[in-house]
Order: C-alpha cells, then structure tokens, then sequence
C-alpha cells in the first residue's frame, strides 16, 4: 500500500531528527500535508480540517492526529503503529466553541511533551494564525521555536524512487499538454481544452493512472496571456489567440510541471521574436545547471543571455518542486532567483519557468529538470517551442467522451 | 467581465461593513479567497502566495494588495479603481529574508490605518501563524481583532443571481455523476471513472462550461469506503465493489456537492438494508428544512429517524456551502449537527450529507439544498438511491478520448 519502503521513510524521519537538534526543536509538529505524506504516508482530501503529525526526538514513531473520521485513514496509508493514531471528536470541526488545536494541546501535555522546545510551521497554508494563537494557549510551559521549512529541505534531495515517480508524472504531463494544445482550435472552448487536460492527466496511460495536481492546469488566454495565474472559462478560441498552458502531470502525490505557449495561425510578431530568446536563455540555464553550481548562478545565466536582447525579468525564474498538496507544487526552499545560494546537488529537482509577462502577451516555456552527477537532465519530451495551431479542429472527435 | 453587477458587489460591502462596525472593526483584512473573490470578483489561482483584499470602515473602495505579477489580474477581475490595487515585489515570494505582511504592514500605516481596530481571519488557510506575527511587528499602534468569517456570515444568504450560478452548478455535478457512475465497471479503473468526472464537470454543456471545484471528486472504493476522504487510484474494479462518488458541479466558483453510492453487481446486504434508512432520514431533514427551524432542527428530524433503526451518527450532517476556493468548499458558518441554532432563511444553501461509514464499509446519499420561502428544493436530479450497476462496461467508447 505505501508507495516507499518502510526504510526510506525511517532516513527522511532521521533527516528531520538531525535537523530538528539543529533547530534546538524537540518537538515538531508537522501541519504541511505535503510534509505529512513525507514522513508518514498519509494521503487525503482531509487537510481542509486541523490535523497534523508529531515527531518527537526521541521516539522511534510519529504520532498521527487529526479528524476521528479520517483516523481509519491513516490507519490504512501510514506505517505508523495504530496506537499512535489519535482522533479528535467531530465537534471540533469549524465549530465556534471548540478548536483542535486545544485538543492537541491537552494530548501533548497527557503524553509528557507539554513543557518541551515544540517547532511549528509558521508560513504552513495549514497552520493559520488561530491555530498557534490556541496552541500556546493550551501549552503555556512550551517553548515555542519556528520549525517551518525543515521537512522541505529534507525533501530538496530526490531518492531514485522519488525520481522514477516523477519521470512517470511526466509522460502523464507531455500526454495532457499534447491533448490540450489538439484542443485549442476554433470551435473549441477553453473549458473544452482544459477537460481534456484533465482527462489526460489522471486516466493515464494503460500501466498507470494519474494523481490530481496541486495547482489547477492555468490557461490565460487571448488579450490575457500577461496574468499568469488566470483559470480557463468557457469563451471560444478565436483565430490569432495565443494561449498559455502550464500543468503538472502528478504520480503518487510527485509533480513535473510543464508549460508552453499556442498560437492559433500565425504568432504574434512579438512572440516570434521572444521566442529564440527564451529557447536561449533556457539552454544557458540548464548548460549552468550541475552540481557544486547554486541557483542563483542559474539566474545569472539566463540575466547575461536575455540581457543582450535588452529584456529584464523581475520574477524568479523557478523553484524546486516535487511532492505537493493545493495549492501549491513548490517546495517553497530553493527559488531560481538572484542571491538564492542554494548549492546544486544530483536528485535536486526544479520547475524553470523563465516566463515572460507583458501588459497585453506574454510568454511561458518552461522546463522541469533534475541534477545528475555531472549536469541536469529535463524530465519533458515535448518539444520547446512556440506552438503554432492550424485555426480548426482537425480532431473531431475531441469533444465527445462520455 | 464580473458575474454580479457592481451594485451586488456593493451591497455585499455594506453588509460586510455593518458586520464590522458590530464587531468593532474598522480595516478588515481578508485573505480568504472566497471571500475576497465575493466583495471584488478577484479570482485567480494566486492564493498559494500572500494575498488579501482590504475593507477600511470609511472608504468606499476596497483595496486590493497582493504579488506584483497577480496585479494585472485584480484589474482585469474586479471593480477596483487601478488606484487601489497595491503590488508587492517578487522578492517578497516564499523568501526567508522577506515577508509581505511586513509590505501590507507599510502599506497599512502609509495610508493611516496603521493605529486603527484591525480584523483578521483568524482561522483562515490563507492567513498563516507568521502572517499574523509578522503583521503585528509590522503594526505596532494596530489593535488586532478577530475578523474571522465576518464575510462568510454575509455569504450564507446567496442572492438570485447566486442561485442560478448554483443551478448551473448542479447540472454540471449531474452530469459528472452520471459519466462517473457509467465508467464504475469491471474492465475500468478507479482513475478512469475520475477522469471522467473532470472531463464532464469542465467541458460542461453547449451553452455553458464548468470550473475546478475546490475539493477534488472523492471516490473511496471497495474495503476503503469507510474511508471518506480518499481520492482515487488506478485500481481496477471488481465485481461486487461498492464505491463512493462525493463531487461537486461548480460554476463560477459556484458548488452544488453531490454524493451517491455505487455497487458492482449485487450490493452487499449491509448497504441493501441502509439504504432506505438514510432516504427516510433524508426525506424527514428535507421536510423540517423551512424558514424559521434551526440547524439543530434538521439534525433532530435526522436523529429521530434513523434512531428507530438503532443507528447514531457522530459526524455533523451538512454545512453551509456555495462560492469556495481548494481547499473546502464548505462555508465554515452553519453546520447541521445538534445544537447549531443558526435560523433558516430563504436563498440559504446546504449541502446535506448524512453518511454512514463503518469499519470496512459506507454508504453516502447527499443532497445540496436550497431554503426557499415554505419549504426547502434540492438541486440535483440525481435519483436518490444506491446504484447498482452492471459488472460490465455497456459503453464501450468511455475510455477513448483524446
């Protein structure tokens, strides 16, 4: 059932240990669904309630506790004993009286670990402002210590597994990027498209399915290719649309990004000019891209190419990425920006992303990529380049799945 | 562009406003995307870095601060002047040096709302235990006050126009069910009834498409459907699974949640003799449901009901629901479980989910509904009952799809 061998997650838990002494942290209380899955295994749409996992320094077991209803889960998905498995009762959820945070409070002081240095995730999308207020509530004699990121840089470094999963989530990836771009003809909708994105990434292929994706496949379109976040809606492809598609093909919780940039009929003259720009300014990054490097000299590489061409890119240009949960794929550790001195080691995994955002167009190529022993290798078959679309649906058949 | 007319948005601001004059509030800071979406019709994927909309008791506009390439996007989709909308810099982005409530905090004190009655979301996904610190060291003159689902309980009554985004909705979730439902055979696999039910819930109709729902379709399957908050695998089905489908059509951020459940062959004896149970359950909560019975009411005429049989339920049997972001679509105000005295008024929305699951086995029939003047409609026209479908795949064609 558990897609790693009890053994890794015994190293990854080790990992944390070493760096939770670091930290002077004896107690660190994991709420990141992303880290849970890490150390434990656990996975499931549960994370929109208070939970979290429990490492104590000098216990050999993590400690699970979360919703009484979704105990039986974590019974199920983790290899933690069933004893270390601890529900609270359901009238603690979104309740105005009760919070769980008291709850685990109370059951940190039962077990002996109330008066101890307690890390939390302060910047967790799953550890809110009332969560840490209630738990020093309930924990007066605990020091409190800032314990955020300490999973993620335990997770910067892939395993061989880890990496296979993610070379699986990109064939599920370049298959959902290529029905998507087939969709993206006149006569279509960019609902149209975006389903058979979807379709793609999670039916699979015949060995293996796929999982849901962190983040949503974006796909700003027409006038709006600037704002890189936008959703698909339901208006028609126009001929001379451009549109972006940046997805994540997503195996056993692991993801590779990917996006590229469609045209219907002839690009934009802009487009075809950024376009050799950016195939340039990737080309340098990756040939920078090996270990004893650091991000930022990937940034630097990519600055010195477009540069020449008089363009600046304020953003950062990528980040690591790899095992995720809503809403987001990125590791939030090492980002491909000016200054980050993060040093390159093989298994580190990163989404470059070197987009370029104006006020009516913009431009997205990106690439996921992996550091080997002696430089970096892309995960992503798909051609990079600016896709250019004959304006009608060649593939009738596009639209009608039952 | 916006889905409510300005006057709507307006109106919902005044309330908002009343809310926080009771609450004794003059700057609310909202960081719930649901709720930011609801005052601006700010929507976009960008929730996964710091964000928030920015209500000030004596001003007419809100304002919109977030990250700078997200800027674009809150002029495009919202009624704010350009003027009020506040980019921070990329630098700010998931930095260890750099947070951007110490931005907003600037921005905060700048514009003299630095020593004011400042409300915050404290139990918020989006509003983090270190964007509360950093926000308090930011404002130092600021007196914190709990603003947590102030806008929410505006949220709980919908208007006309949200009613028929949410009809909208429940054709969507039909759908989905329908082709999730015919894909549950032997010879499919647990990721191909999924796909499905993307494909559906996004292509949507002719006239109109879908958008991502907040939580992803839940599919617990076989021994695990006690389990409810699973996702899919790519197991294949066999003959005599029971499987759960809990999704939700959604339509301009719109949710109508639907839960059926589905055998394979003949259904186990349990689920045979449940089944008529949890319909004359939901039947009596549906009945009760009128303008002026409570919450609590709706839980009473459930537990009446299926105590006769010798069956309790400790979960809550619904929530509030409608407008939502990943990770609920739940509202977090009225919950139907004992002692929730929230009134029933007209236009207001419930997802009614009294599900039963034991150790190796569940049953969930749901019903999302909506508070009219007499009485209470459901959305879907979903038959309610246990499905029992042909161990074989009738339709052939439903996994080819390009």
């Amino acid at each position: 059932m558990l897609p790693f061998d009890i053994q890794e997650y015994q190293e990854r838990l080790q990992k944390t240990k070493h760096r939770m002494m670091e930290n002077d942290i004896e107690v660190l209380l994991i709420t990141d669904p992303a880290n849970m899955n890490y150390l434990t295994g656990y996975d499931a749409w549960s994370f929109y309630v208070h939970q979290m996992v429990v490492i104590i320094i000098d216990e050999p077991q993590p400690l699970w506790i979360g919703r009484y209803l979704d105990a039986s889960g974590a019974r199920l998905k983790t290899w933690i004993y069933d004893d270390n498995i601890i529900p609270y009762p359901d009238y603690y959820v979104h309740s105005k009286v009760y919070h769980p945070m008291t709850f685990i409070g109370e059951i940190l002081t039962q077990i002996g670990q109330g008066n101890r240095n307690i890390g939390v995730e302060m910047d967790s999308y799953y550890f809110s402002a009332r969560a840490y207020v209630k738990l020093q509530q309930a924990l007066p004699n605990a020091v409190f210590k800032d314990g955020d990121l300490i999973v993620n840089a335990v997770r910067i470094v892939k395993s061989d597994q880890e990496i296979e999963y993610m070379k699986k989530a990109a064939v599920l990836g370049d298959q959902a990027m290529h029905h998507g771009i087939e969709n993206i003809r006149i006569g279509s909708r960019e609902c149209d498209a975006a389903a058979h994105i979807y379709y793609n990434l999670i039916s699979g292929t015949e060995e293996f399915g796929g999982d849901y994706s962190s983040i949503v496949p974006l796909l700003p379109s027409g006038k709006n290719t600037g704002i890189p976040h936008l959703t698909w809606t339901d208006r028609p492809f126009e001929d001379g649309d451009s549109t972006i598609i940046e997805l994540a093909g997503c195996y056993n919780r692991y993801h590779v990004p990917l996006a590229r940039t469609v045209t219907i009929g002839n690009p934009d003259e802009r487009l075809h000019q950024l376009t050799p720009i950016v195939q340039e300014g990737i080309a340098a990054v990756l040939d920078r891209a090996k270990p004893g490097a650091t991000c930022g000299d990937m940034e630097e590489a990519w600055r010195t190419t477009i540069s020449k061409y008089g363009i600046e890119k304020e953003a950062r240009l990528g980040y690591s990425v790899g095992l995720g949960y809503p809403p987001d794929w990125g590791e939030h550790t090492a980002s491909i920006r000016r200054d980050d001195q993060t040093v390159l080691e093989p298994n580190m995994t990163f989404h470059l992303i070197p987009a370029l955002w104006f006020d009516q167009y913009g431009i997205e190529i990106s690439e996921t990529l992996r550091i080997t022993e002696t430089g970096c290798k892309t995960f992503s078959k798909y051609p990079r380049e600016l896709i250019v679309q004959h304006p009608f649906l060649l593939n009738q058949h596009g639209g009608e799945i039952s």
